[in-house]
Order: C-alpha cells, then sequence, then structure tokens
C-alpha cells in the first residue's frame, strides 16, 4: 500500500521510508501535529528539509502517509469465511496497549483535523477513502455470501458504527477502546445492523 | 433543568441567566474554549468577574453549564409512543440550520475536551450522564411496550451509535448532520441493531 503511492517518492527505498514514517508517528506522539515540524523531522532522521518537501510536499501529506504505512495488513485482505470473523480478526489485530496507543495517537490527530482544512482534505482523501474501499470488499463479500442483504441500508453507515464505537468511548468514557470492548460492540451493533446473526 | 443546578446559583433571575448563558455560547462560538475567557464573559454581561467565579466557581463549569441550559426539551419528556417516533421527534426539534450551528459548536467543545480534563469531566458529569439517564427513559419506555428484548445488548451503546452518526458526518465527510441524514441513520443502524422494525 505504502508502495503504490505517488511516483516521486520511488528513489526512497522502502527501509528508508519505513524510518521516516516510524520517526513522524513517534514526534506526533510526543508534541502532536501543531507543534510537530518539518525542521524536526529533518532533525530527527537526519534528512534535508528541501528532500521532506520535494518527497512528501508538506507537512500535512507526510503525516497522513505515515499513518496510513503503519496500517499493516489491508482490511479487504482478512477473509476469514463470516463477516463476524472477519471483523472480530480485524480488532484481534492489535492488543490493547498498541490499541491505547494508536487511540492517543488518533485522537491527536483528529483535533488536528478540525484545524487544518489541508490536513483533513489529504486525510479524508489518503486514509478515509481508501479504508472505506477496503471495507467495502469485506462487506461485498458479505452480500456475495448471503449474509447481508444486497439492499441493507446500514452498509453505507460502516464507518459511522466504527468510529462511534472508538470516539464515544475515548471521549466521553474517558477510556482507551479494549478488543473485548470492541468485540462487544460489533456483536451489539454492527452485525445486527447489518442483519448479520452473531451466534453463527 | 437548568433551575435544578447547585443553591449556589439561586440569586440570579432564570432571565438574567438564560442572558449570560446565551452570551457564553456566542462567545464559545466566536472565539473557542481555550480563548474564552471570564473577563470576556463579564464585559460582555456586564457582571462583575468575582460573581462569575462566586456562582459557577470557574470557566469550565460556566461552560457546561450555558451549553446544558441551552438544550430546550428534556429527552425523556418525548413520548410519541413509539421508540421510532422519539427518535425522529428528537431530531425534528430543531431545523438544519440550528443542527448545524450547534454542530459547529460541539466540534469546538469536543477539541477542548480532549486537552481540558476538569472541563470533560464537567462535560461528563452534568451533560453527558444525565443525557444518558435521559435516553434510558426512552429506551425503558421502548422495553415495557415490548418493542426492545430487555436484554437486547445494543441497550449499551445508544449514545455510541448516535455519535458515530454525528461526528463522522461532521468530521470524516466534513458536512453537518441534517435532519435527512440523521433520519435515515437511526433507521439504517439504531433501529435495527436495537431489534426494532422501521417500518411501523
Amino acid at each position: 500500500m505504502a508502495g503504490a503511492t505517488a511516483p516521486r517518492r520511488s528513489r526512497i527505498t522502502p527501509e528508508r521510508e519505513a524510518e521516516l514514517y516510524g520517526a513522524v508517528l513517534d514526534l506526533l506522539r510526543e508534541v502532536g501535529y501543531d507543534a510537530l515540524t518539518m525542521d524536526a523531522v529533518a532533525a530527527r532522521t537526519r534528512s534535508s528539509k528541501a528532500t521532506l518537501y520535494r518527497q512528501w510536499g508538506g507537512k500535512a501529506e507526510l503525516v497522513v502517509n505515515a499513518i496510513r504505512h503503519d496500517k499493516p495488513v489491508e482490511i479487504g485482505d482478512i477473509d476469514t469465511g463470516s463477516l463476524r470473523g472477519d471483523l472480530h480478526a480485524l480488532t484481534s489485530r492489535d492488543d490493547d496497549c498498541v490499541m491505547e496507543q494508536n487511540s492517543a495517537l488518533m485522537r491527536g490527530v483528529a483535533m488536528a483535523l478540525h484545524q487544518n482544512p489541508d490536513l483533513r482534505q489529504a486525510f479524508r482523501e489518503q486514509v478515509v477513502e481508501p479504508e472505506m474501499t477496503e471495507f467495502r470488499r469485506v462487506l461485498d463479500r458479505a452480500v456475495e455470501r448471503g449474509e447481508i442483504r444486497a439492499d441493507c441500508p446500514a452498509l453505507d453507515f460502516l464507518v459511522h458504527m466504527m468510529v462511534g464505537g472508538f470516539a464515544t468511548r475515548t471521549l466521553l468514557e474517558d477510556q482507551p477502546p479494549t478488543r473485548a470492548f470492541l468485540s462487544s460492540y460489533i456483536d451489539a451493533v454492527i452485525l445486527p445492523a447489518l442483519g448479520v446473526p452473531t451466534t453463527s
């Protein structure tokens, strides 16, 4: 996925790219989006700012690519043979500790999205829309298997349901989403809304 | 509801209280939570800062009370005789213009919640928990009428589902939640998750 981005990044090796993205995410966790500077990324990764700008164009694109690169598995590649299996496999990829770190990171990014239209656009185009396409692959297979009716109205709202579980848990309940929480939420909300029995 | 708050506010008339809260919400829309100062509230409302602190204790409590006061109807008082009727009545209270204003306001507040633990605690205690209690009254009546099974697991997640619709629409799709959107979301997600037919 990360390798399939814009051609101007082709001169960087995948290893170097992974190292750069890792440093960007570390900085994002440490100081947040607003305080993250291209100078700091350059210093941390021993690159020149000119290189960073040439390769990524700017801070928003660099950060969004780092977030996108951090997702090791394409959602649509998870194929356990049932929708319930796929969704539970999705939440089991990370342990609770990683999930808490990611949740803190994404909470910070959500705040930055609010205040930075350029970040919002890059995030929507390069993270949200590709993820929605991936989720759609998972759902399409469930429709083909006859698990979900093709005209089920909840098909359009999977991302809304998922975000609701994450965001409410994090912000209103002041708790990180755990695997146990997400499992309950999938069985209690997402599968019933899609008309899929949870006891299969 | 606003009249039932702490006794130390008893010396202010309801009209004066409404005027103060209105000014706080105006300031919140204009400058956001972080830039809102007690000085500005005092100036705008021709009060002394000492009075504001004596009545509300601090900025977080004043803002949270203003938000709470802005909700004209207790959710639990909406009683149309069916859950679907109640939820749709809830979304029909405001027109799309008011909903867009409220959405912008709440988006700003959500960002401030992230960075201010005192605001988060006051908001949870004085807005989220009372609203959850009110929603529970609506759901309890639906259980009593036999619309929802008493052991339906989605009963615990109504707020998560609602927030998901609002937050995703606002942040990821960059569109305000409209009445039409919320109506579709209630029928596509919330009622099916609760096992309630949408064609009643």
